[in-house]
């Protein structure tokens, strides 16, 4: 098989892949639902992906891939002042999911409670995958004190990752409720109490 | 069967099922590997439950009677004050997770996030149980409004929803970290700053 063709079609089985595992979870996916959904012959997955584990460490690279994408169009958005950057990232993501009906939520978080205690090899990818998202948010938490819009004095690491986990938990609750309200939460607090 | 008999064996079942549960996530932890791990005859499953998914249902109303103990010492000891009180919950989930090397989390945000999406049964009983810790932390708030301890014009439901959420966050974090780290930045951050 040609290499382009190859790179192809294994990105077609990630894609149909991604958006299973998204909705559904990684161990309520089965190989054969994803090659069924990506119009791929049985049998040849394991030419693409040397096991399921391999395919699942593969998956998380691909999700934040999407998600660099998604993200850099706004914190990295230098036409706003950083916290502007910050509430356009959140507003984003919150018009996202009243498209998606409050379903699907974080990959990364979703996978890190799947798999976080039973799986060492993807709790690792995983906490990179969290660190990614964190060092995004620091980056423009670290611009904000550079222009004097929070106290100089805060950790921007600690509050990063304050952000993203407080983010994944709002996440599991909209995912409970069915509503967007547990984000719109998130929003007040964070913009009116955390980082005033 | 003598009913007494029956209703100890259905909560063997439903105890081994939650520790099974919490650690692996529900489509994860097989029927049979709780049987097995119970000590009950393989086929006498469904002589105490309808169904995986029935079993599952009880097992949201053994976890929120497990964690209503637990809470129901430190969040209701009106010999502390209200924050205090909120202080000494989460510290002792902290320790609670020091001594279980940062695995589980919380099963309610976990199968949240692992059957909200896809099963609209689970969905409800889990958003009843969010709700549920939600109010405790409510009730406390506001007990903590009227000592003044916090600024009156601020929505105790709100904020609960927000703390509760951001816990289940932070929890999703420390199972990727294998740290207690997250928690006490969040510790920090509630303490310090949210409600400041």
């Amino acid at each position: 098989m040609p290499e382009k063709k190859k790179i192809d079609t294994k990105l077609t089985i990630l894609e149909h892949g991604a958006r299973l595992v998204h909705l559904n979870g990684y161990h309520n996916t089965g190989i054969k639902d994803v090659l069924l959904a990506a119009n791929i012959p049985k049998g040849s997955f394991y030419f693409y992906f040397q096991s399921k584990e391999d395919f699942g460490l593969q998956l998380i690279d691909f999700f934040l891939g999407m998600n660099n994408e998604k993200t850099a169009q706004s914190l990295q958005n230098t036409d706003l002042k950083p916290l502007e950057r910050l509430k356009v990232f959140y507003d984003d993501f919150l018009h996202f999911f009243e498209e998606n009906e409050c379903k699907l939520g974080c990959p990364i978080g979703n996978l890190s409670l799947e798999l976080g205690d039973i799986n060492e090899t993807f709790r690792l990818r995983l906490r990179s995958g969290l660190d990614v998202m964190k060092n995004m948010i620091e980056e423009c938490l670290k611009d904000a004190v550079k222009q004097n819009d929070i106290h100089p004095d805060i950790s921007t690491s600690e509050l990063a990752e304050y952000l993203v986990n407080s983010w994944e938990g709002a996440l599991i609750s909209m995912k409970a409720s069915k509503s967007t309200q547990p984000l719109k939460i998130f929003d007040y607090m964070v913009f009116n109490v955390v980082l005033r």
